[in-house]
């Protein structure tokens, strides 16, 4: 019964199998091979534009690296008080953009509220040098919470973005499950809305290692072959993971495999809901599911061999919980087994 | 008839095998699996002594966080002037330590000369803040143009590293072409001469994407965990490497691919040799052969399928080539078939 | 009537004269001249400890290069949320120690709360590369809204810091203001506290440009005399920076000029206090005033030739404005005039 | 008889007093003071044009930021083997350019070698990420070692960074010295052979702290307020500067301080010339003297007062010095007494 994140899979069948078949060959290597052209000329047809696209190793590297090829001294970029570039990698993207502050903005649910961002953008007034200048905003799709951006809430963004001049990158770590909960296409969950980066994470969702840094103008991206040479993310044998994008979007196994983790956090989600002893924390709408368990519960679900990690609750729901109480994440994924899920939701009782 | 480089290679299939296998199941991601850990003890033995090891996905990585590691305000590294971390990493080793120098040092046949070094050295009085401070000193095995340091010849530039105080590294993008022809053990090649910090290759040699940056004192990479996290290179599917390391390291397979790739190389070498129309721009030493070329002969071997790339002469033996002479690299790999190297060898005439 | 802040007065007679006795005769540069190190054994005997002294340019550089000499990778520093580095400084002292965070602390008047700071702290795990890892504290002193930390509150947060291993800064911009109003040695305000590092500035309070970068215990500085160089502030005339602290510290002159300036904001203090139409907004405790006005009483002083900043309210306190009100800021220094004062009070109604 | 270095003067009494004058009254900080705005508007007839003009604390400063606004990723700025920026300001142009590197090139009397200087750009061929991108080429005038680029030869490196897109920065801490000694305008000497910014020193001709960052075409500075205070070189009580240049450059004071360095130079080098002990080691253009003494004569000139260093003879002329002799450095300025220059001289005997 692992529920412990998404990147505790190893690789979906598919995607191994397509690896082994490529092993073998010559090959040009740094991005200059046919397959990767070919992979490139994917993600144009998947977005429906002439897209500049860019493969990195993790995506830690693709937030990063979107921010730092939109980089200004004294640069100030807006995210979700909880999101991952935030809180998660270690102040790569502050590194790599040699010092670029990352600006918290509240919201509930995970997701900025778009008064509140405007609110922190005005503490910027043009070239005011002491305050520094704002240089982009990222949101997270699907949120950390597990949370979704309905396609107006980007648009809401966008608009805020346009209006102060700034590119607006979105982190799709879980693109995908995004994409599947929302019925959308990637062009109506990106440009159509205004996004301009993408952080197009396949890790999560079955590949081993595959994570492409999308920009909408590829005008923006204009430095980014040499920013992502010196950030040492130009893989030589890069067909390795050009392959595994082949495999992943082919014929729709990615969306298949998102959706597939979808389901099986909805039925996560609705033993919790059944259950007497547990409750959810919030509505589940990708992969992940947050619920308040008992503390001896958790215990307990442990020792019958759960896997699942405690989770801060967010500061906007610092009342969430009774002190013998604690707030549980659980992530499904490509291969998570329904009979597992099943397993987990009758413990819970 | 590829010899453009061992990166245009694929993976050997043992590892390509080993990374099928281990698609299925969960594993702690971030290096945490029981994986992770056992290929670190292997590690450990194989440098007969406990080392901190890290996984990168880069060679260039590797080099960039060995002296960013190490890193000091105004500090300086020396090496040699046709390394690879000076001329083909975009700026990498000085972005990741936040702009400290790479000093060239002259020498023969792409190897350090300790007079020159220690004359690089001298210019940087201690405290004396206007020039700088030495911070690291950093040699290539087997070098970039295929040569070989002899153990006393690292020995002598470690002496030279410990009068100065400071670590020794060794790119080892070809460590086990190195190790073999050497035949030497990894604690002969590197420790017991006074190398401090290894960047332990496996792409070139027959992996995907395996880079191991290797500390011979743990303690000197007390900060490297938050170094690597914030260098976006702590991969979250880290069994990925971890299994093709374990396929590598064992039963010897990865020095007999390093024997494989010399001898195709050796093979090439003598064919060059006892041609009348092509020279050997020097004494090979591993898997990397140089040869100057009429520029008519080179056009002829490329248009019957030769592929390889031409080179720019080291910058102590610009004399080398005639006007219409070229010089031109030959990689061989375990990759390499007998029958190319034989039909390249014939075509030389 | 000028209130805009201490920097847009000169320089005091005192250190202007001491600065054209200097202009003569020839002097060791880069802060190896007599005059430096005589000023350097004069802090020495200000903090009654053998301190180590830098000399820079700006107090924005005071900050960043304590904060870069205690630099982590990962690193995150806590400071009050509406502290000058954080707000005012251009990102500065993220540039200086490439992309440490500054992590805003809450807290009442100015100052950070010992248990938020505790909590925020506490957000960061020991080894948990993902949230980076804590690398230093900074607190104020005199505050941004012109209060003052008492001893035993600079106490508790040191207490704090030491718990956590975490070297304490002190902005001291405002330096002497605090002292004097508190009635401290400098050894009381800080080491004697906890505090391990003292941004000691002295322009805003009668130099040109004199700001000095002081450590209590030396071997905390040890790279600081490269990471100085590196960051451009060495400066080669520095005798012009040692006679300006030379006259400052002479016979108490600095503590004479706080002290006026300190009382210059009582006299402003208890006008408004006395005001029918201007309301204090907090207590002032050094030489900075702040208090609420009607928006047509701020345009009409500054018609009759008051020069003062509008403010926005820190976020601990933002229903403190009703519509049609103003916060604005009144800092006085050793160059405010009684007569001005007395003026604008009259102004006030 | 001191000859250590222009920057071991003081300030010229005709600044030290405009200094005292400015020390009273109220005046806008960080650069929007009514002097300021002369000051720049001072700036534009001195070079005869709109120029954006940025005061900092030191010329590593100057120089460091006039890259950084001209930053790349994987950026390569060429600059002589011996230019300051390269030996002697501890790694700051690369730090403040996040790792930008510096590549020597080689030429005679300290000037860049035009051949040189293609030979080293063409080694960056467009687009191949792996060597980095050329970023731009900085001169020195006058240079290191005291010589001077003639207008053509400005015009001639100007050319190479016009076919290469590469804007051309000139490091002026002498600019003043040189300028009189080729009876140039700012002009002539700048942007009328091909030169984009200049680092307009004035500290060491008669300052005590005064340096200029002078771009000739505005939209290249976009971003310097910003990278200005991100870098802490921002002033509060910038009029301490503004009012060193306004003395500086009123009625020629400047000019005229050159030329009496200039020509205090060209007496020691007479004498020089006519010693039997002494030989000059090049022709002396401006106000630095390099000759060649034996250690023995170098001993007893220090024993009787003189104050020099001994330097260490540029890379080109390694021959230049027999076993018992040293090369010493000479340095004048307007605070150089005649008197001191005979004492000097006779003593040379």
């Amino acid at each position: 019964m692992n529920f412990a994140s998404d990147n505790w899979a190893g690789a979906h069948p598919a995607i191994a199998q397509r690896l082994m078949e490529a092993a073998s060959g010559f090959s040009a290597p740094y991005g200059a091979s046919d397959l990767d052209k070919k992979i490139e000329q994917r993600f144009n047809e998947l977005f429906e534009r002439e897209v500049a696209v860019y493969f990195v190793s993790t995506g830690t590297a693709a937030n990063s690296l979107a921010l730092a090829a939109v980089n200004r001294p004294g640069g100030v970029s807006f995210c979700h008080r909880e999101a991952h570039m935030l809180e998660d990698e270690c102040g790569a993207p502050e590194f790599f953009t040699h010092g670029a502050r990352l600006a918290p903005v509240d919201g509930e649910n995970g997701k900025i509220d778009p008064n509140n961002l405007k609110a922190e953008i005005q503490r910027f007034p043009p070239n005011f040098v002491h305050a520094g200048q704002p240089m982009a905003i990222s949101i997270t799709q699907a949120t950390e919470i597990g949370t979704l951006y309905q396609p107006e809430e980007i648009a809401a963004i966008a608009n805020i973005a346009k209006e102060y001049g700034l590119p607006l990158h979105m982190d799709g770590a879980r693109f995908a499950n995004a994409l599947v909960a929302l019925e959308l296409t990637p062009a109506q969950m990106s440009w159509k809305q205004g996004v301009d980066i993408v952080s197009f994470g396949a890790t999560k969702n079955g590949c081993w290692c595959a994570e492409a840094l999308v920009f909408m103008n590829p005008e923006l991206a204009r430095d980014l072959p040499f920013i992502r040479k010196r950030a040492a993310q130009l893989m030589s044998k890069s067909r390795f993971i050009a392959c595994q994008f082949e495999a992943y979007l082919h014929d729709g196994l990615w969306l298949e495999l998102a959706r597939y983790a979808n389901a099986m956090a909805k039925r996560l989600q609705m033993g919790i809901v059944n259950s007497k002893h547990a409750r959810l924390a919030w509505q589940a709408e990708t992969n992940e599911v947050f619920c308040v368990l008992d503390k001896t519960l958790a215990d307990k679900l442990r020792e019958k061999g759960a896997v699942f990690y405690q989770w801060n609750p967010p500061r906007a729901k610092l009342g969430l919980l009774a002190e013998h109480e604690v707030l549980v994440r659980l992530v499904t994924s490509f291969a998570t087994e329904a009979e597992q899920v099943e397993e987990f939701v009758e413990l819970l009782g």
